[in-house]
């Protein structure tokens, strides 16, 4: 590093809280404050000299390749996949999990949304698939894909999450997993098709329904009940994802989609809204779905998946090869509405500042904040908590465990408790730059 | 249909303008106005036995396919592709057109995304690739990829325009292509990366410096010409696309993005932002995006991508059916800042009513708008006319071509005028339901 950027006068930057939190004011672009914040200097400093000539790529010496009709990622990027957990689709569920810690923004790419499918991936033709909206409606109607394009469309960017994401973290121990198999099972798109409740007024909802059976074309059929108040909301059998139709995964050709609403209810493949008095008490949500707490009683209909955060960077399988300036970034979320803030710790709670929010903050939707650090080469534990529009905040392991319990090994779905945890997340950061998942 | 849903007492929805546009509240999921807007009925009604039992797919009933780790789209969507000018990769430019027609939405997905290259793709190993920032500062630097990652960051959605988008419209006569064919060099993502700024600060640059060269580490090493103003402004070094890394279509592992900029500007596989007191004079500015007028003057340095917008459904190559209901739709952008209103014309600009935007309506982004529409079964033409937040309307042919002037022949971007083409577009609805391009 020149002598010049080390006599940078304003080398000490402001700090908002302990163990190296930076405040924002090194976010905005204000070189002095930053380079100071960088400390050792990230870019290497040339002389004038060394500038030039620019070392040249192979690739700059031969002319590339043809431009692909599609495009997909470039060949460095082969990592940047999906988990499988059931990858020779035995006949059991199949979860493939976003990864977090390689992402940024608040957009997940198509090909990298988490999905959970019950009965492998169907193939279904567009021009058979027929939704059909019945039961305690004046007139029973029939839609085909065809018809619902010409209907008037909404566009939603939003978040959908299974019951289930991060279950691993209802253990009494830390479970030693990174941040796509502990919280991958989340994934935020913009979302374009016709509100339900423009198709239940035009079917005519009988106001002795209070529910809908949501069926989907998938050969297990799965199927959900819903409070008709949330079809008549903000639920839409949506067509596209990020611009394009809908994926095989995500329910291709229509998904019921319940911004805000557990996972599995979003009913891929759906093929059926049956207006009801009574829930169906199906398998799902009869059994999977139904939280069972400490005291031997159950959740039943906990819809809502409640506020919630983690940091995806830095986060466990990276390692920070120095000591200096890092951003600790990561993403929240409700599905009450708007997240409000996020504060961010890196003594393990001691002492919390505000992270900058990524405009634009929308309801239901993935939030993305970030946090200026300097990280002064000792132990550390990130941590971050969000507040929603609600005025709800993300719990602590104590308060959250307390009411809804832990188990003694890794849970799964048939295990319990595993639904709907929503407390924090504690990444430790060790002399070495580790990181590792911890209790805090 | 039935009796009951023919008899629905308001079935004469409010009109905003001639040839059938309605009401937004048509919009709204208010049955009664929507049904009778509806007219003839898009759905089926079925009676209460019919609705049972539902008909089975064959994809109901066996076990689906794997879940891939990275998810594509239906092979019953194979044909939502980009169009190739360049499939055999001759040596000159290679331009690949987003299908307007076959998306909703903001987001363009990243395998869809306009791309042109000079010289193919180029295969980038990111571990090898370097961005210098040089000339009249006070520090050289070099940053790394695994450097730059530490730098704050910022996302930001936003469009991209290459220049020459809808060059076609400049020929006197209305050339008869889709919409993918004439406005498809236009594209819109959430970008991440470092804000130029943060990087420029950091080298120091010399108050001398008016402009900074960007250079790309593709074969032709594009260059272009950018003020300095910009890059201190919202200039972004974007890694990220829609969350993933950007493709090597779009520049991986990192291009200038400029925000409202032409797209030549947003230099691919940026290598260098070299520091001067004068522009480069490089043969994209000086030649091809140099837009010469009809005095023979031309306009030098012309970066903005000024307000636009047109309509994606209906549109030439979609075909209506049979008179009745129908959703205008289509997307607004101006590189100046938000999109404020569109008008929708029916009948080729005689009368005009105020569409629907939804939201987000974020600064230098694609817009979606929404109109009503009530087809008679009789000719028309649609037209979609956009005002940004600074004012400025998107000009109609007539003040376009006094202006910028038209071509007896199809324009490439070897003739001239080839740029900026801003106008409004008409697509006239014949009778039998087609849909093509005309001046009106």
């Amino acid at each position: 590093m020149s002598d010049k950027r080390a006599q940078t006068p304003s080398s000490e930057p402001e700090l908002v809280a302990g163990n190296g939190l930076l405040h924002r004011r090194a976010l905005l672009g204000q070189g002095i404050v930053y380079a100071g914040a960088v400390g050792t200097g990230l870019a290497a400093s040339l002389t004038g000299a060394a500038a030039e000539p620019l070392r040249e790529g192979p690739w700059s010496m031969h002319v590339g390749t043809i431009i692909p009709p599609y495009q997909t990622p470039s060949r460095y990027e082969a990592h940047v996949v999906r988990t499988q957990d059931n990858p020779d689709n035995e006949p059991r569920n199949s979860r493939a999990r976003t990864p977090h810690h390689l992402l940024k923004g608040i957009i997940t790419p198509n090909g990298l949304h988490f999905t959970i499918c019950h009965g492998g991936v169907p193939d279904i033709d567009p021009a058979q698939h027929r939704l059909v909206i019945h039961g305690m409606v004046k007139q029973p109607l029939e839609f085909t894909v065809e018809a619902l394009e010409r209907y008037p469309m909404v566009s939603r960017i939003g978040f959908v999450e299974c019951g289930g994401n991060s279950a691993p973290l209802f253990s009494n121990e830390p479970i030693q997993a990174n941040v796509q198999a502990l919280h991958g099972l989340a994934s935020c798109s913009e979302w374009t098709g016709v509100l339900l409740s423009t198709l239940l007024d035009e079917a005519g909802v009988d106001p002795k329904a209070k529910w809908m059976i949501a069926e989907g074309a998938d050969s297990p059929r799965l199927s959900r009940s819903v409070p008709v108040a949330k079809g008549l909301d903000d639920a839409m059998i949506a067509l596209y994802q990020n611009g394009e139709r809908i994926q095989p995964g995500q329910g291709y050709p229509m998904r019921l989609w319940l911004p805000g609403y557990e996972g599995n209810m979003n009913v891929k493949y759906v093929r059926r809204i049956k207006l009801t008095a009574e829930p169906a008490m199906s398998y799902y949500e009869s059994r999977t779905y139904s939280q069972i707490l400490p005291n031997g009683k159950a959740y039943r209909f906990y819809f809502l998946q409640e506020v919630k955060s983690f940091i995806t960077t830095p986060s466990p399988g990276l390692v920070l090869k120095e000591p200096g300036y890092y951003e600790i970034s990561g993403i929240a979320y409700s599905g009450t509405g708007r997240i409000k803030k996020v504060l961010v710790s890196a003594d393990g709670g001691q002492s919390w500042g505000e992270a900058a929010l990524q405009d634009p903050v929308l309801p239901k939707a993935f939030t993305r904040f970030r946090m200026p650090w300097r990280w002064s080469g000792g132990p550390a534990i990130l941590q971050s908590r969000a507040w929603d529009e609600s005025g709800t905040v993300q719990p602590t392991r104590a308060q959250f465990v307390a009411l809804r319990g832990q188990t003694t090994k890794p849970p799964s779905v048939l295990d319990f408790p595993s639904q709907h945890f929503n407390s924090i997340t504690s990444w430790a950061v060790d002399a070495k730059g580790g990181v590792k998942h911890v209790y805090a």
